[in-house]
């Protein structure tokens, strides 16, 4: 008997069918004779029909109250499912944030968990109980709601797996797994078994949308092994876990590609030590997040700085970058707004050289301008004309070889 | 300065506009110098949506389940009119029944009120914050969410009130007040400017829609002055109050009416102690409310028995009465349920002889047929065949002098 956390992302919870529908999974999990804890989001569309109305009361509002609002789709799926595994004679109970005492910081909107006190739920799993925890939300020490940000279920998920020592996370969404790149795009994408953490971290990281990157640094961090499949069909799905001797020893394992990317460029600023500091310490303040970083070497005492932030953020990063550009007495600040990040990801890349110079020149010869280039032990990122964001996806899964049938 | 609580219904929060114009109402109290509670229903359809999804998983669902789902309806407005008066520069802060700690029993669906712990509320009051405690719901020694059950965010308004020592709660709803009777019905209602409690009572509980009986009892046993007005207008509304020399003393002050009737009856019961007893007793273990109450004076050692109850009701009633009828040696059991229930109130009927006779013969004279009669200090009621029901208010209240002009 083992404890497993199984997770269903808001298509698995669209309608009362969907939910009849996960209903019968966790139902035969808890059948094979395993305990289970479930974890849901809101139904499909139900969190952007909430923000919408929060918007139209204020178009930045207060976070705590956000958080209240929002939080409330999850509160309805997770009563929703208990009431269907009641009806079909199974014991089962429905945990908000606040009575499954998941604790957060106060960070409204993007709440951290700080702990879980898993001994309500523990006995619940006891009494045979099926657990059922919303996702995405928590609360904080003086009983404020708090949520997640998105993807916040998965986080849930995986924190709750570690919390309990589960023996597996099975995150439950509307694709198959985890591919070489997105399939949309590349039709040739191939799904891949087995993943490592580190992989994995670098593929959210820079644009896969399966799984965000804070869930696997937690399941990195803990351990967990999380297993990603289709709540629609029986495909295996893949398995993200420490890296082993089963896994595929793949120089690149995936491409990926971020359309939420604009570029701030910094022209002529004085360099000077310090200088980085003030630019962006402003941002940090108003926490918005810098992706990529260059700075080119300083010529004559004055060097360009250029970074990428979300398009979310941009107008906020170019007002903030202004003031200071005005005040290290920079020459000016443009913006790019047209550009999208296009990465490769592979263990094996640190140990093979000329990775780099075929990504390079798989893009140049399509004409494909290199803005920015960014690289860590198994990544590659290149800043692209957004316009070319498809096309270097495409190119890149067959120049690295990914595209086997 | 007072400390004024304010309480709005669903169709004054529909959309973001109307609690737009709540909020102008609510900074209108608080730059008057008072200190603002507001309490609020959730968005006009809302909860009836909610319910209907409810039902679409299970006819009859999970009561801890069902209102932690219908409990939601109440948390997104109470926060949206806290973004809203925010962002129109005044300090707001909301409540759910968890965070404000209003403590109920843990019969959900209709939880009753056992205390509110003040203390927080009152802490934000001394430092300016408009409080808005979200209406209908309660959280019940265990941290399970509960809820009061139709109208009950009047009785979490009036609870609160009291609960404050607050001066006043004002009962913002789509009417302009109590009237005399149903205008819908009847062109010559005309709105009561004070009604005493118990006046109130006896309206609520024999069909006026505009409060609940739990919120009036409420607000008697407190003595909280309840004024009821609309949101919409800038009319004078309905004091609810002690009764007091300002009030009109009329005989009677109001007709009301209520359609959800349903009437069984037991025939040829034999006349023995107990067996009211075993007829009653099961539908008060299935919750099922018995509202009216006859039994005939007994012939030959045998008596008819005849009661009603909510429509909603009458399949369970009609089932467990059938069950006990034959046990105790009943002829059998007889329903209808195309009957409703008119009554008169009035404080100044004690003292006046004729008022009955009055009401039976304005009834007699349209060959209205009278099934069943209940009659209490100040208010007289009859159970009538359906389609009666508005024909018998307006000649009620023309023959009992309420259509002046």
């Amino acid at each position: 008997m083992a404890l497993i956390v199984q997770k269903f992302g808001g298509t698995s919870v669209a309608d009362i069918e969907k939910i009849e529908n996960v209903a019968r999974k966790v139902i035969k999990t808890k059948e094979e004779g395993h305990d289970v804890v479930v974890v849901l989001s809101a139904m499909a569309g139900e969190t952007d029909r909430l923000i919408n109305l929060v918007h139209q009361a204020d178009n930045e509002p207060d976070g705590r109250e956000y958080d209240a609002i929002i939080s409330t789709g999850e509160q309805v799926t997770v009563s929703l499912l208990a009431i269907i595994l009641k009806k079909l004679g199974f014991a089962a109970k429905s945990f908000l944030g606040f009575q499954g005492r998941i604790l957060t910081d106060q960070a409204h909107k993007k709440a951290r968990i700080l702990s879980i006190d898993t001994k309500i739920l523990r006995e619940e799993l006891q009494n045979g109980v099926i657990v059922i925890v919303a996702g995405f939300q928590g609360v904080d020490k003086d009983n404020n709601i708090t949520t997640l940000g998105r993807g916040g279920s998965d986080t849930t998920a995986v924190a709750l797996a570690a919390a309990l020592n589960a023996d597996r996370c099975d995150i439950y969404t509307d694709v198959d797994g985890v591919y070489t790149t997105d399939p949309n795009i590349c039709s040739k994408a191939r799904k891949i078994n087995r993943i490592s953490y580190d992989e994995m971290l670098e593929m959210a990281r820079t644009g896969a949308k399966v799984l965000q990157p804070r869930c696997v640094e937690l399941a990195k961090k803990y351990e967990v092994a999380v297993y990603v499949k289709s709540t629609f069909t029986d495909n295996d799905g893949t398995l993200v876990t420490k890296e082993d001797k089963y896994m595929e020893k793949e120089v690149v394992s995936g491409v990926t590609y971020d359309r939420d990317q604009a570029k701030i460029t910094v022209v002529h600023v004085p360099d000077k030590p310090g200088v980085a500091s003030r630019l962006f310490t402003p941002l940090a303040q108003h926490n918005i997040i810098v992706d990529m970083i260059i700075q080119n070497a300083s010529i004559e005492g004055f060097t360009d700085l250029t970074f990428t932030v979300s398009r979310k953020d941009i107008k906020a990063a170019h007002k903030l970058v202004k003031k200071v550009a005005k005040e290290i007495g920079a020459k000016n600040v443009e913006v790019d707004e047209d550009v999208s990040k296009v990465s490769i990801v592979g263990v094996g890349m640190a140990g093979h050289s000329g990775v780099a110079a075929k990504m390079f020149s798989a893009l140049a010869n399509e004409g494909i301008n290199i803005m920015m280039i960014s690289t860590s032990e198994i990544k590659i990122s290149c800043v692209i004309k957004a316009k070319y964001t498809e096309l270097a996806v495409m190119i890149l899964h067959e120049a690295l070889g990914l595209s086997k049938d």
